[in-house]
């Protein structure tokens, strides 16, 4: 199968989860300094997610250059890195209801780990597709990226219950480690 | 007509239907494990239906290998797919409000055995443009995959009104039973 | 400038619109049959606006096989167009909260009433810009089905206000006058 | 890279951003004529918005005729333009909640402001990539529309305080300033 829809139609779900995520931000609920102030946590995790969503249309469209045609697997775990990504609006909103609480942030941050997760296992069926012994292969090497965010994500999980915002501050660490596209890969396309 | 606009509209189309699915799903009311699990339903048929639409967008894909061009009727029998799934993002709003009753989990099976109704009208419709005696005709044969899920869907909309989750795992079946694209398509492309 | 990307956007937009539309669409407020059958209105209107859209997209793609290239009036006057169309979702929510009375029925034929309108404009532009002595012009000659669906709008909106079902079952009419592509252009391309 | 997936996302976005807006703008709460003019505001809002997408989709796709292939700087900057472009909706919801007053119709153009200043950005991200000695970026010259808008918004901002219809008023100036796309570029291409 050529990877030309596969290619439109992720781009068209990303683009449409990274749109609608703002229709889960609230607005400020009055109108003075303090009103928008209080807004603020609110516009942080828009902002985060938006770079989240951002980061992972930047690496899909670094790896899908690494290949010409796609398979089964290739176009399920891709679905299945969209199926994670698709959570973030909805986790938006729960943190915003729920005032920015322990529980939504930490389940924020396992969506975010499924999103790193599924984009390991997405990058993994495209190696596998093109050979183990291809140049992308030994590029992408241990994949040590990947695994740091995941540590860095089962941290954050676990001190959301101490406060949300030290789990707030480690997701945007871990934003700001993927925030370049992948030079192993950019070397070698 | 060629067939690129009709591609890339539909696509538009599923990627957003797969993607505003997520405003219609409940996050939980409370912040304890009771609220996250009673959540659990919304969430199960949540991912069920972004397994569907998958499903639709890549048979959609395979069929649309087997034509190079597209006329009206193959237009409309397009739209008339889409607007069958275009309901998913409804049926899921009125289980949801509903707390998966009996009434809305059946009228998701309704849409679903409408899905794949309209699914067989589009398959033939590409069939009948590119000739009956053409290798996708042959290929396809009886279209038994289809008349076994619609006979599922009859099956476990008459016995939502038993239980509602009998029904649920019937639609499950249905789509572990078009996960994997077509391998008649496949073996000819 | 090529069309590309003016299709691309266009499809983009009609794409969402048809599929945001089903969020303004009221689900059941009941489980019994009396409840559902409430709903119908809704439903239908539903099912009007997405064969309404259907049609300016595939309009659209019939006209724009008659140009290569594009001018900033065709792009201004196919935004005007998108405008129009993206109002009708905003016109199902009134329909629906307001229970389908006269006024926001009214509204909807003046909404459809302006597509069709821009739907003209856009035509004249694409004409405009391949010379009026192209094959394109004659063949669209008089725009009689612009005109006469404008005609039947402006009815429907009157009778509104006797009967807001008599002006669906116009705009029904008028839909139907439009189900299939234009012939004319069909023909010479 | 090559700057197609760029285009792809990027109209993707954009038309999910021009479109949603309509799911921000309230319907008229009423059927009289009073209950419609009330509505006023926020359809001129909503327009107003529209032409502003309308306005950027436009220029953005001028700007990329002059640039064959993309790097990370360019991408990045587009997610930045594309980030405040997607905080309309947003603002027009908090505009139309909060019943038009000084502070959302200020913020409004802080995010306005915001876009063209990113816009210019993305501008220079593409200048800098295609050589500054390139015709494009001779041709771009001194940016001075983008200035004069820039200082327009921020003299409509503080007179939002007054009256927020004269920010509005300055809003629709800054828009007919940029209606046509860049001559300058269009010159060039």
């Amino acid at each position: 199968m050529e990877k030309g829809r596969l290619e439109g139609f992720s781009d068209g779900v990303l683009a449409t989860i990274i749109t609608i995520m703002v229709l889960e931000t609230k607005a400020p609920e009055g109108l003075d300094a303090a009103a928008i102030w209080a807004a603020a946590p609110a516009f942080l995790v828009y902002a985060l997610s938006f770079v989240n969503v951002g980061i992972v249309w930047n690496n899909h469209h670094h790896i899908m250059h690494a290949t010409d045609r796609v398979n089964g697997v290739i176009m399920w775990s891709n679905l299945f890195l969209l199926f994670w990504v698709s959570l973030i609006p909805l986790l938006i909103r729960w943190m915003n209801e729920a005032h920015f609480a322990a529980s939504p942030t930490a389940a924020y941050g396992v969506v975010l780990a499924m999103v790193t997760l599924a984009y390991v296992l997405f990058e993994k069926a495209i190696v596998a597709y093109n050979g183990s012994g291809s140049k992308l292969a030994s590029a992408i090497g241990m994949e040590w990226k990947g695994l740091l965010t995941l540590g860095l994500y089962i941290v954050a999980i676990s001190l959301a219950f101490v406060s949300p915002w030290i789990a707030v501050a480690l997701y945007v660490v871990a934003a700001l480690l993927w925030f370049l596209p992948d030079r192993r890969i950019e070397a070698i396309v």
